[in-house]
């Protein structure tokens, strides 16, 4: 069957969203048909709104639509936890485990990817620094997370600053049976005293 | 967090899509916040060119962007094959087992979600039977699809048209260990001698 191009066209910028592929993205493109004139009005307003409204907190760098956004505004600055992404962000918040603030460097150091500290939001980082305790780096315990919690602590602690990270261990739930072999070293190597 | 409004306005919209929760709903909105301004415009030109030229083909209500589709222009209507969804017909024809008309019903007879013959797109159905050999019935074979086959076979065969049904029995690499005893039972009711 000859694909329709109209049809062909919305697929493909479907497909630009995350784990979309090209199947998913045709089943999207033919659900628009169906909708109303008013709900795919509705979809193109709040699809501009986001472009112009959402941008990155001129402070910590998560997303805001605001010049600064609520995190910065309303939480103590002496502890601040570096992440990777504003997902980390969200994903720490949900935990409720943690109520300073936080930094987001939208991305982590990446020799192999040509990723250096000057693609990250490092230098806004250095800036906020006066009056911190502690800056927690969450990283993801993958190479580039580890390396980028290295570089940062070889940068921070000079300025007497404590710089920590988040314990690596086995998940909560999980069968020591499943956990891969790093995990389990790791967990044992940090064993804590009950 | 507090979630931002022109986020939370855009994953409402994208969670209308078939499939969409609300978490893929927000991961989308996010990720339309690291597209350029072109790609947005051109996402929002896409949805309205959709929904501006795609249409239901006027004889057998496929997707189609003219006022009759590519395949009833193109193919023999002496056999018509009849399905529920627009999606149906894709799957045949990526099968590449049948050259005739297609025709689609866009839904099943279901008393119990109240839908009658009337909701259904049978009135074209039975205005285009002149000089059809054969009506090929391949709705699905739930109760909805088969009771829907049986309306069409009493409306139809009188007027002289053969009506037929897709086979029902084993699909083709499955494992009988793991076919449903309805299945199992219409694939030994209906075998057939080698």
């Amino acid at each position: 069957m000859k694909e329709i191009k109209s049809i062909s066209a919305l697929a493909a910028c479907f497909s630009q969203l995350p784990g979309v592929g090209r199947k998913t993205a045709l089943r999207y493109a033919y659900a628009v048909v169906d909708m109303s004139e008013e709900q795919v009005d509705g979809f193109c307003v709040a699809l501009n709104d986001v472009k112009d409204s959402v941008r990155f907190c001129s402070v910590c760098g998560n997303f805001t639509d605001a010049e600064v956004c609520d995190l910065c505004r309303t939480r103590k600055s002496d502890k601040i936890c570096v992440v990777a992404y504003p997902k980390d962000v969200a994903a720490i918040e949900k935990s409720g485990a943690f109520d300073g603030a936080y930094h987001v460097l939208h991305g982590t150091l990446s020799p192999m990817s040509g990723r250096t500290p000057d693609d990250l939001n490092i230098k806004s980082l250095m800036a906020r620094l006066d009056g911190v305790d502690e800056v927690i780096v969450a990283t993801n315990p993958d190479v580039e997370g580890e390396a980028t919690a290295v570089y940062l602590a070889r940068l921070i602690k000079p300025m007497g600053i404590k710089v920590t990270r988040i314990a690596q261990g086995i998940s909560m739930g999980s069968e020591l049976e499943y956990a891969d072999a790093v995990t389990l070293s790791q967990a044992l190597g940090r064993r804590t005293l009950l």
